[in-house]
C-alpha cells in the first residue's frame, strides 16, 4: 500500500465570504523527512478567525499562505518518525501543521503537549485562544472589582474565556452572542452576569440598560455594528482590547465604526494585540488557565467536527457563528500509544 | 444711547454641514451683573473644530449648546465692570464667552491673560490648541529621536504645533495638509521634513514613499480617508494620539476607518484625549510652549477675520479647510487701557 498525504490547498484568494471552492483537494505522496526533522500525523485541526487574514495577499503578522500551498492551521499531531534525538515517535506535538494528514517540521518547531493535558485543550483554553483571552484581558483590559466589562463574540473560544477571567477579577461581565442557546450558555454555565443576543436584541439599547454607568472594559472580537453598539456606551477612560473583528473579515468593503470619535469624547485607550507577542509568558498563562479550569472557575466548550474532507465547511462554521466555543476538526485517531 | 448686546444664537441643530442659517442674530439688552460677577467686552473669538460637537444634542465632554442660547466659543475679552474684588476693569480675561459682544461671568471662571502675552496667543499657540498639541504629542505620541511622526490637519492650529513639538524631540515629521500653499508653509516655515498635499497627492501612496519604515507616531485630527491612508502605513507598536476627525464632523453618516484592523496587525496603541483633562498641568505647558515660541523653535500663524457679523462664515472656514493656523475673529478693539 502506498500511503498518501491528503491536503487542502489554497486555490485562490477569497473575495468577500470564503467559498469552499477557494480550496482544492490533493492527494500527494508522503513527504520526505530530512535530517533534524520529524514526520507528524495530524490529528486535530484548530479553526481560528485569524486564518481569514492569512488567506489575503497583504502583509500581516505572518506571511500570506501562497496559492497552491496547504492551508495553514494550528494543529496537534503525533510524531510518527523522527530524525532528531529530542523528539520521539508517539509524542504529541503542536504546530502550524495545516490542512493535511501529514506534516514534516524541524524538531525545533515542535511544541510538545505537556503530560496530563488533554490534547485538544492545547488548541483552545490552554492554547492560543485561551492565552489571547488571558493576555488581552489582563494586560490591556485590566478589569477591576465592580467594573463593567463587555465581551463581544462572547460564546467563542476566546470571548468565553476572556469574560470568565474578568469575572474572576471581580468585574460585572456582559457577553454579546448570537442566539438564545449561546446566551443561555453564557449566563447559566459560563458565569457571565448577562448576555445580549445580537440576533434578537437591539444591541445598543440593551447595552445601555445593562451598563448604566458605561462600559469600563471592552474585549472586542467582532467589529462592525456590534462594536459600534459598545462604543455608544463607553465609560470615561474605557480600555478596549482590540482582539479582532470577525464580522468584517469576509467583507469586500469592511467598515470601521461610525462613532469612532466616541474614543475621543470618552478618552478611551485602545490597543490592538497579537497573542504571539506574549510568547515569553505563555507558560505563566497556561499554568494559571489550567488552575482556573481545574478549580471550575473557567468552563469551556469544544465544538469537535470530524474528517479532513470537512475542513473548508468547518472554517465556514466560524464565520457563520455556528460554533459554540472552540472549533476543532478531528482528522485521525492517534495511531501510536501516547508517549 | 442704549447699549445693545449683539449675539449669534444657535437656531437649530445642523444636519450635515453647518449652514449660516443654523444661527440667528439677536440684539439683546445689556446683561445684569450680579454680585461676584464681572461684565466682559468680548474682543477675540476662537474657532475650533470641537465647536461642531457642541452643537449636537448628545452627551459629550461639555453639555450641548441649547437652541436659543448664544453659540459657545472660547474668547478673550476685557473686564468692563466688576462686582468682585479680585477682578479689575481693564484686565484681559479668557473664558467661554460665546458669540456675543458682552458676557457676564462669575469672577472665579475668568482666567487672566498673563502680562506680556499677546492676547490672541492665549487662544492659539499658548492656549487650548497649543496645549492640545503639547499634551497629545508628548503624553500619548511620545516621539523618540529618529522616529517617523505623521500629523494630519498639519497646517491647522493644533497640527502645526504638534508637528513642531515632535521635531524638537528629534523625530522626522511629515504633515498632511490641503493645498500647495499650506504644504509649502509646513516645510519652509514650520520645520516639517515633508508635506503631503491631500488635494493633489495619493495620500497613502505618498506616505508609503515618505515613511519606508512605517509611521511610529500618528497625531490624528482629520479622520476619514486621510486617517485610513495613515493606518495603511503604521509601524509595529505605533502610537496614535486621536485628537479629532474634522472630515467627519459634518457628515450625516460619519465613517470609521475601513482598515481599522491594522491596529491589531501592528499592535497599535490609540488614545482619545481632551485637553481639559490636563488642566492641572496647563501652566507647565504654557511655560514650555512660550519658551519654544521665543526661541523660534515653534512658529505659528494666526488667521484673523473681523466683525461679529461674520462669526458663522468664520466657523465655516475651518470646515472648508480655508484657515492657515489658528482661526480667530476679532469683534472689537480693547475699549479700556490694558491693566
Amino acid at each position: 500500500m502506498t500511503q498518501k498525504n491528503r491536503q487542502w490547498l489554497l486555490a485562490r484568494r477569497p473575495h468577500g465570504m470564503i467559498q469552499e471552492s477557494d480550496f482544492s483537494w490533493r492527494e500527494d505522496s508522503m513527504p520526505a523527512v530530512p535530517d533534524g526533522h520529524a514526520l507528524v500525523r495530524v490529528l486535530w485541526l484548530s479553526f481560528d478567525p485569524t486564518q481569514r487574514g492569512w488567506m489575503e495577499d497583504r502583509p500581516s503578522y505572518l506571511p500570506p499562505v501562497q496559492i497552491g500551498e496547504p492551508m495553514r492551521a494550528g494543529a496537534v499531531g503525533q510524531v510518527i518518525e523522527s530524525r532528531h534525538p529530542a523528539v520521539k515517535p508517539g509524542e504529541l506535538v503542536q504546530g502550524l501543521f495545516g490542512w493535511q494528514d501529514y506534516a514534516v517540521a524541524p524538531a525545533s518547531m515542535l511544541a510538545k503537549v505537556p503530560a496530563g493535558v488533554q490534547p485538544t485543550h492545547i488548541l483552545g483554553v490552554l492554547g492560543v485562544t485561551g492565552l489571547t483571552a488571558y493576555f488581552g484581558m489582563l494586560e490591556i483590559g485590566k478589569p477591576k472589582v465592580g467594573e463593567t466589562v463587555v465581551v463581544s463574540g462572547a460564546a467563542g473560544a476566546t470571548g468565553s474565556v476572556a469574560g470568565q477571567i474578568a469575572k474572576i477579577h471581580g468585574a460585572r461581565v456582559i457577553g454579546i452572542a448570537g442566539g438564545v442557546e449561546k446566551c443561555r450558555w453564557l449566563t447559566e454555565t459560563a458565569h457571565f452576569d448577562a448576555a445580549v443576543d445580537y440576533k434578537a436584541d437591539h444591541v445598543s439599547k440593551r447595552l445601555g440598560e445593562l451598563c448604566p454607568k458605561g462600559i469600563d472594559v471592552l474585549f472586542e472580537n467582532v467589529g462592525g455594528e456590534i462594536f459600534e453598539a459598545s462604543l455608544d456606551h463607553l465609560a470615561l477612560r474605557a480600555r478596549i482590547a482590540l482582539c479582532g473583528g470577525i464580522s468584517q473579515y469576509n467583507e469586500a468593503a469592511p467598515k470601521g465604526p461610525r462613532n469612532f470619535m466616541n474614543l475621543v469624547v470618552q478618552r478611551a485607550h485602545l490597543e490592538g494585540f497579537i497573542v504571539l507577542d506574549y510568547a515569553p509568558r505563555f507558560a505563566e498563562g497556561m499554568k494559571q488557565l489550567s488552575a482556573w479550569v481545574t478549580e471550575g472557575k473557567i468552563v469551556h466548550h469544544e465544538d469537535v467536527q470530524h474528517g479532513l474532507e470537512n475542513a473548508p465547511k468547518t472554517l465556514l462554521r466560524l464565520f457563520r457563528g455556528q460554533n459554540v466555543g472552540k472549533q476543532i476538526l478531528q482528522i485521525a485517531e492517534p495511531p501510536l500509544p501516547r508517549v
